[in-house]
């Protein structure tokens, strides 16, 4: 038996056949074109499924959708990411060409289940997500539910406080996570040192607005003062939020993803280190801090898994 | 039948018998001299359990302790308010002498049980308690479970980074929530800041060591600058921390209780205007934030609700 993963973004998206192992066996991906309205691209989705699914046996899809997401009904009630779509049945629709069942997640839940299911938290009845990209999202699980809240839109780890009066956040707030720790944030505060600091080893190959976190790290790395100190930045931002993090939910383990986290142990090690300056004593020991090891099939595993724990419950 | 609620302190104790609908049909109360011991202390409590529940039927006992707690034991694995209780086998000593069931819970905890159970919280499945105390402890029921964490010890959201680089707290990191908003830190700010504003009325009729949170209220109130600037501090604290738990849990009802939540909707309005800031604009209108009821009951009829919760789930 297999499962289908659906990774809806704004820009693209990805499906993929997974099996039991959460090994990919077949692929497709393609524009998502938010323009051409919600139809369209339901429609899209499915054509992509049906081809992946090709003579084997699928117990179900799971679409892993930015926004706010009726995940008992299918639908998405809004998201920045789709102007234009308003409580859009997207189960119903993608089912009208599939014939099969469809569950329909927010994204960075969908994250946090496939963690769960397939990756380092496997096992773990307790655990936070972080992914760490253009914005920052946040999935929990605490007693081995997936924390959705009242209304469905909970663990906004992004926009957790951890700084008040910092930077302005997109959200219209200051000194949110996302607004310090994002990739997005990293480039600002490029853009913004830039006219202090041009003798910055970062601005060597290329003009301010074309670099990356990449780069920032790659710098940092190297030593360069610039970049080391938005590397600190990031750095303090993630360490007081794990460290909330910690003493809100008594985690056993926070996973760190995204394209941020990539950056591997060079961005973990200090994380670990400098969050052990906000966790209770009580609480050093109860825990770990792992990267995902997911990986760039993060969005289809964590989509599968909104099947996987649907038929876990039944 | 009826239930038993101890609400044991590091000081005093507490015990009322109390009915189906939150009534407190008989008490008893006593020092708990945590200096005799753990043995003699679970004896002084047995006996005031036996002192209560006279003729009644009485179908268990729930005890709300401060510390790391074993619920499923019932057993105090360490707490900073009984030095040398480690693993202490409350429940089981207690039941000795009155051959009743007996569950032992986190205090704050329970508190969180008592208002879903008791208080403003009834028929809500995800709320978040703050009790403003001499510390501030926290409880958290979410999808109708309380928050307990993997290793029983989660939800101290006193603990939640609030300003980081902030004064001290006494768990030894810097600008937890407790090191701003509870009386100990109200009372620290009195100290530290009554060379500079000798002035203030505060001092007109009391020495700085004799300030209590109720007197910086009261001036405040009257438009004293030093006493508004020590509550600003309070209510902007409080409505960081309340704005993050507001994004994390997506909670239908945050409730204020302790001591510093008898100061009413003068402190509560600016807290509910104030924290708008620091909530994502979709959280707006999903939560209400209001203070506990239970007043100086909340303790027992926590302690009582720990009992009734297990009951459910039988």
């Amino acid at each position: 038996m297999y499962v289908i993963g659906v990774d809806l973004g704004g820009t693209n998206f990805a499906v993929g056949l997974v099996d039991e192992s959460g090994k990919i066996i077949a692929r497709s991906q393609g524009k998502t074109k938010v323009d051409d309205g919600p139809q369209v691209v339901a429609k899209r989705l499915a054509e992509a499924v049906n081809e992946v699914r090709k003579g084997a046996e699928v117990s179900a899809v799971g679409i892993g959708s930015p926004g706010s997401i009726d995940h008992n009904k299918g639908v998405v009630r809004f998201s920045p990411n789709f102007p234009g779509w308003h409580d859009f049945p997207l189960a119903e629709e993608v089912k009208k060409y599939t014939n099969l069942e469809i569950y329909v997640e927010n994204d960075a839940n969908a994250y946090a289940l496939g963690e769960h299911t397939f990756g380092v938290g496997r096992g773990c009845d307790h655990l936070v997500c972080l992914t760490l990209g253009t914005g920052i999202g946040g999935g929990v699980i605490t007693h081995g539910v997936l924390l959705r809240g009242s209304t469905g839109i909970g663990a906004e780890l992004g926009h957790m406080n951890v700084l008040p009066n910092g930077p302005k956040c997109g959200c219209g707030s200051n000194g949110c996570l996302e607004a310090l720790a994002s990739a997005t944030a990293m480039k600002k505060f490029v853009l913004d040192g830039y006219p202090r600091h041009m003798n910055s080893s970062l601005f060597e190959q290329k003009k301010p607005d074309q670099i990356t976190p990449k780069d920032i790290f790659e710098h940092a790395k190297m030593g360069d003062h610039f970049a080391l100190s938005i590397f600190d930045r990031v750095v303090n931002a993630i360490a007081v939020a794990v460290g909330s993090l910690v003493n809100i939910f008594n985690p056993q383990l926070i996973i760190l993803g995204g394209g941020i986290a990539s950056a591997g142990e060079f961005l973990l090690n200090p994380i670990v280190e400098r969050s052990r300056d906000y966790v209770l004593p009580t609480m050093l020991g109860t825990y770990q801090l792992k990267l995902s090891e997911l990986g760039k099939d993060a969005g289809i595993l964590g989509a599968a898994s909104i099947v996987v724990e649907r038929m876990r419950k039944m």
